[in-house]
């Protein structure tokens, strides 16, 4: 194997405060989700999915995507997706102007039922007018894919029903998938197997993004893994946000920082500055009140801590160690 | 990229009673640490690095090595390894029946400076009658390196210092050698780059062992490199303990539960049980006082939790979930 299979450059789509925050008990406020999202672009991250137009009984946090969008109108070349669940969700997602949109598709009838109370099928039919409408309104449309490993009543997902749905999703004229680990069991020899599986129904890499889940540690070595089958785009949530309602634990998304820290020590270029990002990682666990489950956050924490803000330098030296083992 | 470069078994050198144990601030008491070992050798782990003997002065958590391993007599065919610094700490070993011991090098001069008070070619020159000594009694010798990839003083370390010192241990007779990330800086570009070189300078990776901490989140992602590049054994540490005194963060070694939610998932054979070890790790955590920082351990406690001891079916299916959106 060599390191040449790499790509040169990733686009990290960021799903922090979509995903990261949906699962927040407290409500936040909007004036501090808009601060997020300027953060996040001003660290240079280029796709910030902001927010999602499910009904707001649905996604009590969510609520307030239309005081949003407006906070958000000087981000001018920032991409900033929002989930819409339906026709309802696109026609509010346009009235504000947003420019691209999501729909959630799932590769288990167990995760469909749950989570739209609907068959895959039902749920791929109530999307076909949604993609159609603002295809012809000029809104590229993300698929995601939900469950594509594990589902935490069907087991292990196989690869042929995660392509049905992918393939369905291109029909319909999604112009990205995003595949899902929902709950963060996959490991890489199932990357491989699924994107061998879309590639040999002709699903191109390029139209791919993966979106893992840290909940068993595994989210870094999986997404190495897709980044060497032709991947190049990473969904990641700043701070390692997104509590997954499946554990008791903190972990929720693959952590931006932690992504960031391999792919500028593997020389990849992704044009997000880790140290602005770590600090806006920092800022928002001070508010959320707990801190950020991204390793590479809380390593870097003390050293941002002992440098005045806006600093550019390097990051310096780790202070001298304590102990006297390997 | 194929998955047929990954290795069907791989041993698993657990360090957590040394590594993991050895920056706990408070003693913890001998008959803890004896069932500490005799729960992961009950769990199917076949190689537990037990202690070291190095003076009391520099670990004073690890002082009571000498109370502790006739405490560990009925363990039969299990490895417990000791680390020790110097010859003194060789005849303590030897004098209390120690089948295996480990020294420790550096890769760099400014942790052979800061941790053994000596520039990297002396603390070479104190291990040669050291590993003289332990070979002629029978006992085989693991020579560990430190700061194989980056070092809190002196930024990236170049391959070839590591190969440098790793020639020189195998040249003194050590039988393996365990390369380690002590600062966890590493990505997965690095331990190419390494592992390349020392095969280049003649190391088979059969002598070799990884030894990553999961300081910014790339353990397991660095691991998995390790594998494709023909490595089988890792060092890991149950639960995750290690705190690194580098960074305000509970984060130190990689956590076995998660290499073997790993290696588990890609069909690799441990013989560890990861519901025991997990459990393990959890009744662990109780007795110091704080949750483990093991994702897997985390993720699966729940599941435990809900089960009476000594279950041996398969883990359930995690709750149904309570949000709406992928």
């Amino acid at each position: 194997m060599s390191e040449d299979a790499l790509p040169g450059r990733v686009r990290i789509h960021e799903v922090g405060p979509r995903d990261g925050l949906q699962n927040e008990k407290a409500v936040i406020p909007v004036e501090v989700k808009a601060e997020f999202i300027h953060r996040l672009a001003a660290a240079g991250l280029t796709t910030i999915e902001a927010t999602s137009f499910v009904h707001p009984r649905w996604v009590p946090q969510l609520a307030d995507a239309e005081e949003l969008f407006p906070r958000l109108a000087d981000l001018g070349d920032v991409r900033l997706p929002a989930l819409v669940p339906n026709a309802r969700g696109l026609e509010r997602a346009l009235a504000l102007g947003v420019r691209e949109v999501a729909v959630f598709a799932s590769a288990t009838e167990s995760f469909a039922k749950a989570n739209l109370n609907r068959t895959v099928d039902e749920s791929l039919a109530m999307f076909e007018p949604v993609v159609a409408r603002a295809t012809a309104a000029g809104v590229p449309v993300r698929g995601y894919v939900s469950m594509c490993f594990g589902d935490p009543w069907e087991g292990a997902v196989p690869p042929e029903r995660v392509v049905r749905v992918a393939r369905r999703l291109l029909d319909l004229g999604c112009a990205e998938l995003s595949l899902g680990d929902t709950i963060g069991v996959a490991t890489p020899g199932q990357v491989t197997a699924l994107l061998a599986a879309l590639g040999a129904a002709g699903v191109p890499a390029g139209r791919l993004a993966v979106h893992f889940h840290d909940t068993y540690g595994q989210a870094l070595a999986n997404t190495l893994t897709a980044l060497r089958h032709g991947v190049t785009t990473v969904d990641a949530s700043a701070g390692g946000l997104g509590g997954c309602p499946f554990a008791k634990s903190a972990t929720g998304n693959l952590a931006t920082e932690d992504l960031l820290w391999m792919l500028e020590g593997l020389g990849i270029h992704t044009g997000v500055d880790l140290r602005r990002l770590t600090a806006t990682s920092l800022w928002l666990a001070e508010r959320l009140g707990r801190p950020s489950p991204s390793r590479t956050v809380r390593a870097l924490a003390s050293q941002l801590d002992q440098e005045p803000t806006g600093a550019t330098g390097p990051f310096r030296p780790s202070p001298a160690p304590s102990h006297k083992e390997p």
